[in-house]
C-alpha cells in the first residue's frame, strides 16, 4: 500500500539549514517550504477557486470546526467531500477542530474522553473526541488531516502542560486508531502535533511520544498564540531536531513574512495562517517595503501600484487609489483585490525562499528582505 | 466630424416590432436590445472587469452623483478617467446624477439654476446644475452621459409634472449647450430624457422638445418609479413612437426579465437596472424556472445548479448547497456567485431576444419565457 502523504527531500540549505523539498499528496504534490491559504467555511474568504489558481496556490487549509458547525460535515459528505463540495481539486489540509474548540467556543470542559463545549454560534452543547474529530476529516476527505490535541493558552505553567502533553499523547494514539479503522489511511495522511510550549523537557517529551507512532508528516503546535518571536525561534530551534528528517514539517498558525523565513531556517516545509486574508478585509498589504494601509489618505491620489516590486494581477492592473476608494466604500471588490495581492506576495515569498534555498543563500535573502520590508527597525511591527 | 454615438439599425422584428440594432461608441459596439450591469461606486458589486467580460457585459453604467460624492471627479481625472481608474475598456454610460439627488438626498430645494441637497453621506450643502452635472460626466469620460433632469415620484399631478417637464427641457438645453462648449461631443455622446409620467400629452411635450435638440439617442426616464406594469407598458406604447428610429432609445431603471422583454417589444434598445446584483447579495436568483430564493432551507442538500438551463460557469461549477452554505455563513463568494449568475441570466436573456427578433418570432419567446418563468401565474412576482 502507497501512503497518501510522502516527502521527498531535494536539498538542504548549506548557509541556513533550510529544507528544499516536495510533499506528495492524493491531489498532487506540493513544493516546499510553501504557505497555505487558509478557507476556513470552503471558501478563501473573497477568493475563487480560480483565483487561488492564479496566484499558484498549492493547497489550501480548511477548518474542521467551522464546517462541521455549518454546513455540517453530512452536507459535505452527500456533495462528495470537501474538494467536490467547493470545487477544488488540489490538495487540502484541514486541522482537527481542536484549536477553534479552545479558542472560540465557550463553557468547554476536557476530559480524558474528549472535550464537552458549547457552539460559539448557536450556544447548543457539543461534544468532540479524537474519534469524533477523525471521522469529521474523513468524511471531509481532506488530504492531510490532524491529530485531536490541545493547545494550550500562553504562558501556562509546567505542570498543566505537562498533563496536557500527556492528554494530546494518548489522544494521538486514539486518532491514528480510528484513523486506520477507517481504512483511509491510504488516501488521507493524518498528521501528529507536538505541543509542550515553551518547555524543552515537554517539547522533547511530546516529539518522543509522536515519533513513536509513525505518523506520515508531524506539525509543531502551540506557537503563535502570543509569546515573543524570539521564543517561537528558540522553540523551533530545539523542536524540528526531533522531527523526523524524511517526513514534513508543518508549523500552525504561522504567517507574517519574517516568521515563514525564520521558520524555514529552521527546518520548517509547511505554513498556515488567516494574517495575509484577515488584514486584506482590513486595508492592510503587504509589500516589498513593508506593511501598506492603503486604506489611509494618503494613498487617495496614489497611482501607482500597492507594492512596485510585485508582478500579481492586482499590481499589475490596479491603483492604490482604485483600491482604496473601494475599501473605502466597502465594496467587496476592494477586498477581493487586497486578499488577492496579500496571498500571492507571501506564496511567491516562498518562491522566493525556495530559490534561495536551492542558492544556498537564504541568510543574504533574509538580511535583504529583513532590511527591505522594514523588520531590522527598532519597533517593527509584526507583518 | 464623426459622432461619438450612432445606432446602426439591422432589422425590425416582423412579430413583434422589436428592434435589433448596433450602438457604436468610442468603446466599441453593443448588440441591442441589451442590459447593462450597473457598477455604482466604479465597480459592479462584487465583480471583477474579467468576470463581466467572462459574461459577455457590453458596457456598465456608472452613477455620476455617487462618483461625485466618492472619489470625487477630480480623483478619476487624476487617473484618466473612469475607464483607466477602473480599469474597465469597454463603453460605459453614466447617468446625471438627478436620479440620486431626488432619491437619495435630504432637504433639496429646485430651483430654475439647479438643486440645493445635502450629501446623503456627510450632511455637506451641495448643489447640481445642468452645467455641473455635465462637467461632471466630462471629467468621467463616459461613452454615453444623461441629461441631468428631474425625476418626479410617482404619482405626481399633471400640473406638476407639467412645470417639471417644461424644466427639464430648459436644462436639456442647457445641458447641451454646456457639453458643445467643452469641445466633447466626439468623444462622448449626450442623451436626453424624455420625462411627462403616465401623462400622454406631456410626454409629447418632452419628446417634442428633446427631439428637436437633435441628441444621438433619447431615454424614457420616470419609469419603474412604482408604477404597476401595465402602467409602464403603456406609457411606452405611446412614447417610444414619439422617439426618432435612428437613435438608441434606452429605458432607464428597468431590470426583471419580463420588462426587458416587454420594453423590447415597444422598440426600446438599451436597459439599467440594479434588480440581478441587488437581489443576488440578498441570496436571491433569476432562472429559467423562476425567481429562486437559494438561501431557503430548502436548498441545504441540493446539489443541482442554480438553473438547470443556464450554461454560465457559476451552473457549470456550483451547487446550490454550496451556495446557499457561503450566504448563510455571509461569506462574500456567496455572493459573487449569485451576482454573476444573475448577470449572467440577463445577458444572456438578452441574446435570445436578439436572436428571437432576428428570428421574426419575439411574442412566441416572450410567451414561452413568460411560461416557464411563472410571470403567467397569479400573483407573479415582479422578477
Amino acid at each position: 500500500m502507497t501512503a497518501a502523504i510522502t516527502y521527498e527531500h531535494i536539498k538542504t540549505c548549506k548557509q541556513s539549514g533550510a529544507r528544499l523539498g516536495r510533499v506528495h499528496t492524493p491531489h498532487g504534490t506540493i513544493e516546499t517550504p510553501m504557505f497555505m491559504p487558509v478557507g476556513t467555511l470552503a471558501t478563501v474568504k473573497t477568493m475563487s477557486p480560480e483565483d487561488l489558481k492564479a496566484m499558484d496556490a498549492q493547497i489550501i487549509l480548511s477548518n474542521t470546526y467551522h464546517l462541521w458547525l455549518r454546513p455540517g460535515e453530512e452536507i459535505i459528505k452527500e456533495a462528495g467531500g470537501l474538494h467536490q463540495f467547493m470545487n477544488w481539486d488540489k490538495p487540502i489540509l484541514t486541522d482537527s477542530g481542536g484549536f477553534q474548540v479552545f479558542s472560540l467556543s465557550d463553557l468547554r470542559k476536557i476530559t480524558e474522553e474528549g472535550v464537552h463545549f458549547r457552539n460559539h454560534l448557536s450556544g447548543e452543547k457539543l461534544f468532540l473526541s479524537p474519534e469524533k474529530a477523525m471521522q469529521i476529516q474523513h468524511v471531509l476527505g481532506s488530504d492531510i488531516m490532524m491529530a485531536f490535541d490541545e493547545c494550550p493558552p500562553y504562558p501556562a505553567d509546567h505542570s498543566y502542560m505537562k498533563a496536557s502533553v500527556e492528554r494530546t499523547s494518548r489522544w494521538a494514539e486514539r486518532c491514528l486508531a480510528e484513523h486506520k479503522r477507517s481504512g483511509k489511511d491510504s488516501v488521507q495522511g493524518l498528521f501528529g502535533i507536538i505541543q509542550g510550549g515553551e518547555y524543552e523537557d515537554l517539547r522533547k517529551q511530546s516529539a518522543n511520544d509522536l515519533t513513536a507512532l509513525d505518523f506520515p508528516g508531524y506539525a509543531v503546535g502551540g506557537l503563535s498564540v502570543g509569546e515573543p518571536k524570539d521564543v517561537m525561534n528558540h522553540v523551533l530551534e530545539f523542536t524540528t531536531p526531533l522531527m523526523p528528517e524524511d517526513k514534513p514539517r508543518y508549523l500552525m498558525g504561522v504567517g507574517s513574512p519574517d516568521s515563514l523565513i525564520d521558520g524555514a531556517i529552521r527546518g520548517i516545509d509547511m505554513f498556515d495562517c488567516v494574517l495575509p486574508t484577515r488584514i486584506a478585509r482590513n486595508g492592510t498589504c503587504m509589500t516589498s517595503a513593508g506593511r501598506l494601509v492603503v486604506r489611509n489618505a494618503k494613498y487617495a491620489r496614489d497611482f501607482s501600484p500597492l507594492d512596485e516590486k510585485c508582478d500579481c494581477h492586482v499590481c499589475r492592473t490596479y491603483s492604490r487609489a482604485y483600491i482604496r476608494h473601494l475599501i473605502k466604500c466597502e465594496e467587496t471588490f476592494g477586498f477581493r483585490l487586497t486578499t488577492y495581492h496579500n496571498l500571492y506576495f507571501l506564496l511567491n515569498l516562498m518562491k522566493q525562499v525556495r530559490q534561495a534555498i536551492m542558492d544556498d543563500c537564504l541568510l543574504d535573502f533574509r538580511e535583504q528582505f529583513f532590511e527591505e520590508y522594514g523588520f531590522n527597525k527598532e519597533n517593527a511591527r509584526n507583518f
